[in-house]
């Protein structure tokens, strides 16, 4: 992907994640190392599940270490601003939604990109979105929030779809990511705001 | 493997393992996204990791996305049948028996076809047996049933370890194949039967 | 790596993290085949993640199975010796250092053999490390105990920081090798014998 804005939203992204990791932390009385640990594999998980999966290796933080740094340092700040006060939790979750946008969107473009069929650039858009909280929770001892939520997965699954969609036709490269992006963005924000959820599956 | 009636089984086990990661999201009121994703990760997930470790990249369902639409739709098909009607527990677990065979054998060929060696053929094969039945109960907040239970992992591991001997003969593939085959099925059938099980350790 | 004695450490290191597995399994009282699983998962885990991030696949394993012997059978005798007496866990912890600093330092030079980047030696070197361990302990349906637990990671950054930081020097090899070995070694004795800990951030 050479559209260079991307990077930079990649990059913010990276370090929004980085931060709902060391968060996450703080609410299980991680150490200062836990923190750094969760804040990493929240913000690249989801990339290197991605690039492992579609054997894309050496995976994306390995070639560019600038993920490992912003994230790691967004970890760290994470634990002196939250010092000093109150993180705004509405801010946070909007700025989580942009990330899992972000996220998704370059998940589906990278197996677009190396030539795979939509069907699987819709499973690294979900992945890359979506696996880095998966494991934080996991870490964290607690059933995947995602799994559970409102509308969060889904949301990343209908960007990846609409990016892939537009992708297929003979609209600019721009117009696809953006259309994507926006989709995740658009109905993630509508299922924070009005608390939409998916039919839960009960059995048994 | 070129044996065609083998591609179909592995389909069929792709689909009960699905159906096995929907019915335990319905045990903890996943909604209908958290449903697909512990399908398709109880289903291709042991698949995933063989395939990394060998560095056989890009992983299965990449190449073929065939698995992915076969897990997903089987997940979907779960809850809407288990609203109608009550899955029978029973033909479940046996189809799971079924399912666990197969991709046992599927994932020690593989290793072996690649050229490893039989230690590899007998890790990748138990790998690819039981590793997504351990992802989903990992997601689902449980210790992995299958450390604990009933003779599961070890059914895995005879009948990888009776494909793997025969092949060493100058037995035809086809026979080593459903050699490996039936001794897990059988032996996880037994375990089923019986209830047999494995001697556990406990230390402290 | 050529030198061979390190290979050895790398073995011993292997034995060591799959008792520590095995033991894990004895407190959740797993079956025989999962104190296998689990001390396999333990000593290999973080290799394994270190080589499929780094596209050093087949991972270590696959091409060397000695790794795969003799953690499996680590497991198996460790089973046997705990039934027959009580295995001293100060010994244990020592030889878990020693397993931590080996795996820390051969995780970061795998990474700068094959030319990557100081930043990427010391997470291959971390993960190396650590990754085992925080896979036994979600197997075993806990918070790892790295991310909370005394200086366990942090010895395994600091070690890799030494070994990276001798090695931009001109100083032999060698040299790096045992600085950080020794380094990473130290620290975890030294935390484990007078309790150091890391700050520990709490959050909401």
């Amino acid at each position: 992907m050479d559209v260079g804005y991307i990077y930079w939203l990649d990059l913010f992204g990276t370090a929004v994640f980085a931060i709902s990791g060391a968060l996450a932390a703080g609410r299980k009385n991680l150490d200062l190392f836990g923190v750094i640990v969760l804040g990493l594999v929240t913000a690249v998980g989801g990339g290197t599940l991605r690039d492992a999966t579609l054997g894309a290796t050496p995976v994306f933080w390995v070639v560019d270490p600038v993920y490992i740094i912003v994230a790691s340092t967004a970890a760290l700040i994470t634990v002196v601003l939250a010092r000093l006060e109150r993180i705004p939790h509405g801010l946070l979750v909007k700025a989580d939604a942009l990330g899992l946008a972000t996220f998704t969107v370059i998940g589906a473009e990278k197996a677009l990109s190396l030539g795979f069929s939509p069907v699987i650039a819709l499973v690294t858009g979900v992945m890359t979105g979506c696996f880095g909280g998966m494991i934080r929770d996991l870490l964290c001892g607690e059933i995947p929030l995602i799994l559970q939520k409102e509308i969060y997965a889904t949301a990343a699954l209908f960007g990846a779809g609409v990016y892939v969609g537009v992708g297929l036709t003979p609209a600019p490269t721009a117009l696809a990511i953006w259309s994507g992006l926006l989709a995740a963005l658009l109905l993630r924000l509508a299922a924070i705001r009005w608390h939409l959820q998916l039919p839960v599956f009960t059995h048994q």
